[in-house]
């Protein structure tokens, strides 16, 4: 009967364009310092529900119980033309972040944006792979629109008449300092759907509300151990004998490697795609990764969903597909039943069961051309718009099922996401290829939930060859993408030992990177983190002097600083690439002292510096005063399940502290249920000032660690 | 009754998520080879109504009567998820041109676009300034969308499950010309709204159809002959007598002047917008343009609509404004019957009654952030995107009729229209600077009944000015904008001689010029024409070969041939620009002798020739063999009303010809009560194969010419 009145309101607005009654939300508590309201009808689809998130109830009351922000008490909703209305306050000085995947900017605020899955094509316009419709304020709130619709997103650009804070008006005649762009005190939402959900996330700071989302989307995925180790895609059409001659040439030449990645030619048919296996390049599958994984090495498999006539599933699947095909294949609807059986079925018997780990899952995303249109139809009644903007999600969620089902973690690559992904094990790629904007995607991935990598395919030179390379070891999955190019991370003999130097640090560094997923799941902390989501971390806002330009900046727009070529990884590790071409860099160190990784000598004290690299050297890391790093020695593979290893742990600096290092069995579920341990690693100082390093290992078996060796990397003074 | 009926079939449709039923048309002849069919519950906002279009009836029956286009029979319509579908089958092999005004491509078939007024950024996504929902085809119809939405397009990229004509499957792995952009046999079209009116207009060519299209609306706009002239706009902050002194500069260097342009700076306040004269820099505005007026110059005043606090009509208009403000000042909502009159009447007493000439609208189409947004209330109950895609043609249609009422022309420029503005007295520009777009814009305006100036603003180098005012000498609107740059045509001086020739070669082309325009207003022709458009021009479509590159063309897609960079002006000059930093280019003649303008000599015949200009030259001008070129001398200003001019008529080539001069009062509206004249010029071959011209005017008084003085520029053989 409500939902009759709503549809009856909506509609009579709708085609008699009756103005919006703006309302005030009702806030209800979902969770601790977490809160929903429902504007209008919302609709049956939604990102949080095809992510088919679980919060994670104990990990949020232990982040603590904040009020609902205060700010956010003036927001208001309405319905006008038809599509929901959201109007929430801002205040002066108040910075956003989020908005989905952006490869350019990192603050928001001013920024125009319609929120839709598509590739990134050189704007952040709100078109990309991952177009969350999340914003984190530094006032300490997140805002969350539930929606699978393209949401059109104002965040502080608009002006109201009635506007409390309204800007002063001016004359550009006379006044030099006239502002093209008045100051605006409201994000203001346009949604065009009857209805919605919308979540607040609340926060201390910035992280706080990071965490919060995360950890209410189900916690940060935890990927299995091999995960973080070094793979390499192949050359679309080898067979299995190549592959495997490439993979001795990894471990002959000493190069790390966990898992391969096989390309479509890996499928008797692609695109569209068949799902099973070339008889002629891999006659044997299930011998062929048995063979590999006595040499500890997983395969990971190329998809796109669309279906081949030539796929067994493709009779049984038609009623199940859109209107529409793309590449002549068939779109299967996940959301009905039968459409998500077959693929299970397919899926399961041809890959899984025979040994696959994951799955890339490409063009899920669009380029418009590549998927299918707006005006399709699909057989569950969803709309196009809503299918398209959940399609890589949901592919995700039930992907990560089948796995879950055999008790065995997976980590894959796909081409779309949206909110709720954060406990999905999949981690954002795309074609374009500027590694400068792939390290602002790296900052920007901090804000949303979801996981992304500046793969490394080919370059110019071998100056850049190393310098993607070194981005690459430090991201959420280290990867060399072959498929076209068949590059070799030894292609560039100049910078070969180079490369191979910062391979295997990303190896030594497995067990802090290992506990840094464990935070981002426990915690909701994100592995790697924008520099605003860092404590002491003095964002300064500086607009450059505006210069008129009839040609170049006609409206003499300023230009905003904006901190987008540098990041953490985990709790200590400041990372910033350099880039080719470039000689010398800028770092912005956050208060108090920091610390070379390499010579553990100091670096500056929450300053700027400048880094320089006249010839091309290790890429520039610095660690937090107090900073414990535990290393294991440069392994070509992930360890064993049960292998035990040698643990260096580095301290960088002068002050006490001590740090949770994480493990488990490092393929399983079985941590869910508690099979995990938490071991403190604690520096403390002695009478004498002098460090002394201590372990105190929680109980249980799951420390895969023997011979804990300190190093106490920065001198006394 | 019917009404609501459709609404409630909208409205379960909308919520159900019932998919969608197609149907086929219903057309209704509205004029010979024009129909109109209607798709759901129209809204009453709409292009073709703000316009307000008035069909030429009787030039529509000149040009005959056609059947209905037989591909298009096969046409459906429906409703999903809320929204009007459509869909228009395609032939194999079939050209699409129009759907906006594009910068990059001519050929629209394979594209997508979202048609949204806004500033043009860069790729021909349907953001542009007249995001006209009009398309043209080669085998002779165009199809018009009257709907004032985003509407998406999809020009031939979709693929139906159900396709009559569907692409084979094909295998990447295996095969070679694995094509990734499958055929598609069909428009498709998603347009947000209950309901729209489909107009089709059929024609043996797509010239015809862009005339009946143009006829349909009005005719082409006939400017008055000052209109044709050169126009410099003004440094934003010149006063009166600064400006009095450049217009003397001009005159005393010998550089033609017909209109100048103010900036913001005429007024006392802007932005935002008082409207009045700043009485400091004009404190005698009636007495400036009286002057002005005796020196043969007319006065351009910019303005945009968004109303200052300072203006006499602030506080009348404000309960006829929006919700939100652009740069601080309120908008009016002109579809109210009182915002529009409060306009008409300090715009009237202000401007016009004191002898302005007429306007440059700026700041109608965007940019997104200076613009009202999509959450955006009208008091008019129209929604902030109908408005948005209206509101540049409005403000055309609404001022031109200030004019008319006073029995004068004007000649404006404005930087946002629509559909249905082929009679309105305006001229598209934009802040974008890419020559070499501007040229294909140029191309890109003829379809769709709008014209469109490449203005010349600043350059880096002489080469890159004079390439600038030669394209700008052969468009729509010749002009200088020197408001933030204070260039003048003479600043570089190595090109000066060279600027001011081509300026004076447009004056001399004045006659050419106008009866170009009256074939616009007439017969519906565009002045400027696409090469697409002209008989004979053979469009070969080449597809290059296709590379595939990890990095750059991940897809391995072909690029396609597109003439874009030469145009047609009028019926007999080929326009072919230079840019700076070329010193050779390629023309396509189409069938038939091509002469060159300056020489007489033959050019080619149905080729493709490259034109080489080691240092700057001319602009590449070629003419059709029997092309009748009537000109004047080299005139400072436009032609006054009663002034007669000794005409040389120019023939070029060996064939014999006959061509209609076009003459008026030049001012006025009285030509379309009939004071108007067409003079045959006719070639004729003698019995010895030598060349006759003959003038055989038409009764009236209105032929301004004397001693008509015949050159047959080529040679005989």
């Amino acid at each position: 009967m409500k939902r009759l009145f709503l549809f009856l309101i909506f509609s009579i607005s709708f085609l008699n364009r009756i103005r919006a009654q703006t309302d005030d939300f009702q806030w209800k508590q979902v969770a601790p310092g977490v809160w929903k309201a429902v504007v209008g009808a919302p609709e049956t689809i939604s990102p949080l529900g095809v992510a088919g998130i679980k919060p994670m109830t104990e990990a949020l009351g232990k982040l603590g119980s904040p009020a609902f922000p205060s700010l956010l008490k003036e927001s208001k909703n309405g319905l006008t033309d038809g599509k929901v209305y959201l109007r929430f306050p801002l205040e002066r000085h108040e910075q956003l972040f989020g908005l989905g995947l952006n490869f350019k900017s990192v603050q928001q605020r001013g920024t125009i944006k319609t929120l839709q899955v598509d590739h990134y094509a050189g704007k952040d316009n709100g078109r990309t792979h991952a177009p969350v419709p999340f914003y984190v304020s530094d006032k300490g709130y997140g805002v969350l629109i539930n929606s699978a619709r393209y949401i059109k997103i104002y965040a502080g650009t608009t002006v109201r008449k009635d506007s409390k804070n309204p800007p002063p008006e001016m004359d550009r005649n006379s006044q030099r300092n006239w502002n093209p762009n008045p100051y605006s005190d409201a994000v203001e939402v346009l949604i065009p759907a009857p209805g919605t959900e919308i979540y607040v996330f609340a926060g201390k700071t910035a992280m706080e509300v990071v965490q919060r989302y995360n950890l209410y989307c189900g916690g940060g995925t935890l990927p299995p151990k091999w995960g973080l180790g070094f793979t390499y895609r192949t050359p679309t059409l080898f067979s299995d004998q190549q592959i495997i001659r490439e993979v001795a040439e990894f471990e002959k030449k000493g190069y790390p490697l966990s898992f391969v990645g096989l390309e479509p030619g890996w499928q008797s048919h692609s695109y569209p795609n068949s799902f099973v296996w070339d008889p002629t390049r891999f006659p044997n599958p299930k011998q062929f990764l048995d063979n590999l994984l006595t040499k500890n090495i997983r395969v990971n498999l190329w998809i796109n969903p669309y279906v081949s006539s030539r796929s067994p599933i493709f009779k049984s699947i038609q009623p199940y597909t859109a209107s529409h095909t793309v590449w002549v294949g068939e779109v299967p609807d996940f959301n009905t039943k039968p459409a998500r059986d077959l693929f299970k079925g397919l899926f399961t018997e041809q890959h899984i069961n025979k040994g696959v780990s994951g799955y890339k899952v490409d063009e899920t995303d669009g380029y418009d051309q590549w998927l299918w249109p707006d005006v399709a139809q699909f057989p569950s009644g969803f709309s196009a718009e809503q299918v398209r903007q959940t399609y890589g999600l949901q592919f995700q969620k039930i992907s990560s099922d089948w796995f879950r089902e055999k008790n065995t973690r997976t980590y894959g690559l796909v081409r779309a996401s949206n909110a709720g992904a954060s406990a999905l094990p999949y981690v954002l790629y795309n074609d374009y290829y500027n590694h400068k904007d792939f390290i602002t995607a790296l900052c920007n991935s901090s804000f949303i939930g979801v996981l992304w990598t500046p793969e490394a395919r080919s370059s110019k030179t071998s100056e850049e060859w190393l310098r993607r390379f070194q981005s690459v070891c430090f991201s959420p999955m280290a990867m060399l993408n072959a498929w076209a190019d068949g590059t070799k991370p030894w292609t560039f003999p100049e910078v070969a030992d180079q490369v191979k130097e910062v391979m295997q640090l990303r190896m030594q560094l497995l067990p802090y990177l290992y506990t840094t997923f464990a935070q981002y799941h426990y915690e909701g902390k994100p592995p790697v983190r924008a520099m605003n989501l860092i404590d002491g971390f003095t964002f300064e806002v500086k607009t450059n002097g505006a210069v008129l330009s009839s040609t170049d900046n006609p409206y003499a727009q300023a230009t905003r600083s904006d901190i987008k070529d540098q990041y953490m990884f985990g709790d200590y590790l400041l990372v910033a690439p350099f880039f080719a071409g470039e000689t010398s860099r800028k770092v912005v160190l956050p208060q108090g002292k920091w610390y070379d990784f390499y010579t553990g000598k100091i670096a500056g004290e929450g300053e700027t510096i400048v880094v320089s690299q006249p010839e091309p050297g290790r890429i520039p890391l610095f660690v937090k005063d107090g900073g414990i790093i535990p290393m294991i020695p440069p392994m070509l593979h992930a360890p064993l399940k049960d292998q035990v290893l040698p643990l260096t742990v580095r301290h960088y600096g002068s002050i006490a502290n001590s740090w949770d290092l994480y493990d488990d069995d490092g393929e399983t579920f079985d941590f869910e249920g508690g099979a995990h341990s938490w071991t403190k690693l604690a520096v403390n100082k002695k009478a004498d000032g002098s460090l002394e390093g201590t372990v105190k290992a929680s109980p249980g078996n799951l420390f895969h660690y023997h011979a804990v060796n300190w190093e106490y990397m920065t001198p006394r003074p």
